[in-house]
């Protein structure tokens, strides 16, 4: 932040981009349209991974099952296999024999030790899977695996549910002198909140690393990013998000200490910035991105519980999408957010118009608010001036077809 | 609870129906209707006198006047004076003075010290209130005071914003063999949550008690009351809930050791639970009431937290508003709330249908689930087997109503 990037966007890269990597998807029934719902992340090599997961208590059986891969390869994976239109969560012991059998097939199939698989879900809550449709697709997914654009592009499109559009996003930089990309896919649209809601991260990337700083690197970045966005705040059974490198970039191995690893670290953060901002926009039934900026804030703490709150308001959500300037609103997000605040010191601007200055309302033109709030990108600044904690959060406006779609989404 | 009522109700009673109060309303021009606007609760006697606040920290003008009321008078007021239309709130100084001068106005128009007046104000946050219409308004508002049901109407009427219907409750028990009316009044629709959120609540009784017990009971009763509905998760600048007690029944002052003293704290709930429970059914854009009704948990806290938590998640509120008996979204409301979960043993129903029991789903019939959500309640049941824990949280389904109200309130 401030600082020149060091890293390039690929605009149209995916996550098999970075050396290594291939991907497909394909249809195998669990959908009810005839839109892919089975899709595979495959790594030529022995892949340094780490994954963070939903703090939800009830955690969907995929989670228990790629959990233990993990820690049996101690943090190395050769494929992720992840279906959508079914959670496989609340499914009980049937449940976990699903999610094993979905590894042990696909490892199978790929030829590979079954604890080198991970294993995602997303989808409807309670219902089991049905396997037979399950076993068909994972028997047609290596024929499906490709290195190019498409693979990617079959592969992001698997794990989408009430997703309106794919979200990738990928980045060049140099290590060692040598190129290194870094992609990620993502799904998420309702059930977004703090916590790794209803969401599901991919990274890839050539570089060199250890699966114990990755997993570190993981978790920073995954507080600063998908941790910050919310769209209803619902916190999914589900949430996943799986990091692997495939070593292949041929630079020497990243540390904390390696002079380009504070690059590769942005690189990352970029990534899952772009991907956590692209599930904030494409909420369920939302027609705009909110990012808000809070700073002066008594701690970073304090700062990222206030742009949450005030990003997770159905009150800023709904006048965001009626495009009216409701500052009322985002102070009483403020002050019920339970950090510290001085009353008489809080200024708010939307866009670049300031509405509250040392918590006074400042008379402002009406029409250039209207106009503002109705473009696809709202920013919201909350300047606290209590002291340096500063944080950005993202979400969406609440929207007519957010209703619509979660008063009819399981029937 | 399971006990027989000690009290009865009077099913078209208001807060002018115990013995010494009269109240009134009129339009004085806050409102962009003809609707009224400006009310008062009047007591003939020295009433004795509670309140309990909103927790935002940002708070309106008003309530920092009506502390210092009540604070100055030690628990004694004469009168109340409520405006809609207008928040008084984050408007600095003037909206201070403002408060004040309402206080002092009425209190002189009425002939009672300006301390003996309290203030309450709901509306719009951020607007200076038109002094001129409220000075006018004050100026005939003892002339519109009555002491029956058209007073009570009157001043319902005038406390409302975004409400459909007033909201008053009313019972009648015997203390030392007298006869002693409880009844009540509020407003609250949006912004409704937890910890008095834009809700305004007044409480008339006859009963003789003095003001710490009041105040004691009326803490006790709004944990279990007020602070547990929700229409929206936000917490409004102005809550405030008023209770006044002029003595009048004639028995022994109520003490805690008083034998009629149980049936009294049983007869206050009632009326708070009603005018609560009116509040959630009232709530933006709402078609159903949901009670949420949790047992089993490790204790009486932890069921208030997920029972808040469920009734609080627009996914379930989506789901119920459709009729969709999605219980997968009730399930990870209950593991988000950050309270102990036996995963393994926890049981819904949803009206009389059980849906999930010991954590695993039960095929149950769709049809009937669906005859049942489209009634105007809507009751969940979860059992966690855990311990002893229980509460019972209110709030509403979440509509194409909601977005619109909410899309377009201020301007």
């Amino acid at each position: 932040m401030g600082k020149p990037s060091t890293y390039e966007i690929v605009p149209d890269g995916g996550v098999t981009l970075p050396q290594g990597f291939k991907a497909g998807g394909l249809h195998c029934g669990l959908k009810k349209t005839d839109r892919h719902d089975l899709g595979v992340i495959w790594c030529e090599t022995e892949a340094s991974a780490a994954a963070v997961y939903t703090t939800n208590q009830f955690q969907a059986a995929p989670l228990a099952v790629t959990k233990e891969s993990l820690a049996v390869s101690r943090g190395t994976l050769r494929a992720v296999i992840v279906n959508s239109g079914n959670a496989n969560a609340c499914t009980g012991r049937q449940g976990e024999l699903d999610a094993l059998e979905m590894r042990s097939r696909l490892a199978d199939q790929l030829g590979v030790p079954h604890h080198h698989v991970a294993v995602a879900s997303t989808g409807v809550i309670g219902e089991l899977l049905k396997m037979d449709r399950v076993r068909e697709g994972i028997d047609r997914l290596p024929g499906r695996l490709r290195s190019d654009a498409q693979g990617s592009d079959d592969f992001c499109q698997a794990i989408l549910t009430t997703d309106l559009v794919k979200k990738t996003s990928c980045v060049r930089l140099h290590v060692d002198g040598r190129t290194v990309t870094v992609a990620g896919a993502a799904k998420g649209s309702g059930m977004i909140h703090p916590n790794m809601a209803t969401m599901l991260g991919f990274v890839t990337t050539d570089a060199a690393i250890g699966p114990e700083l990755l997993h570190e690197l993981l978790r920073e970045v995954t507080d600063v990013t998908f941790n910050m966005i919310t769209v209803d705040g619902d916190t999914s059974t589900n949430d996943m998000l799986v990091a692997m490198a495939s070593g292949l970039a041929g630079h020497r191995p990243l540390t904390r200490e390696h002079p380009d690893y504070p690059a590769f670290a942005d690189a990352f953060r970029h990534v899952c910035t772009e991907l956590a901002k692209a599930i904030a926009r494409d909420g369920e039934g939302a027609t705009k991105l909110i990012e808000t900026r809070v700073a002066g804030a008594a701690s970073d703490d304090a700062a990222r519980a206030i742009a949450k709150t005030i990003v997770g308001s159905s009150l800023v959500k709904s006048a965001v999408f009626g495009a009216d300037a409701n500052w009322g609103r985002i102070i009483a997000a403020v002050g019920r957010a339970g950090q510290p605040v001085n009353v008489s010191t809080v200024d708010i601007r939307i866009g670049d118009i300031v509405v509250l200055e040392q918590s006074r309302p400042i008379p402002f033109d009406e029409d250039a608010a209207l106009e503002y709030l109705k473009g696809d990108t709202v920013v919201i600044r909350v300047d606290l001036h209590m002291g340096e904690g500063r944080a950005i959060a993202w979400g969406c406006d609440l929207t007519y077809d957010y209703v619509r779609i979660n008063a009819a989404y399981r029937t």
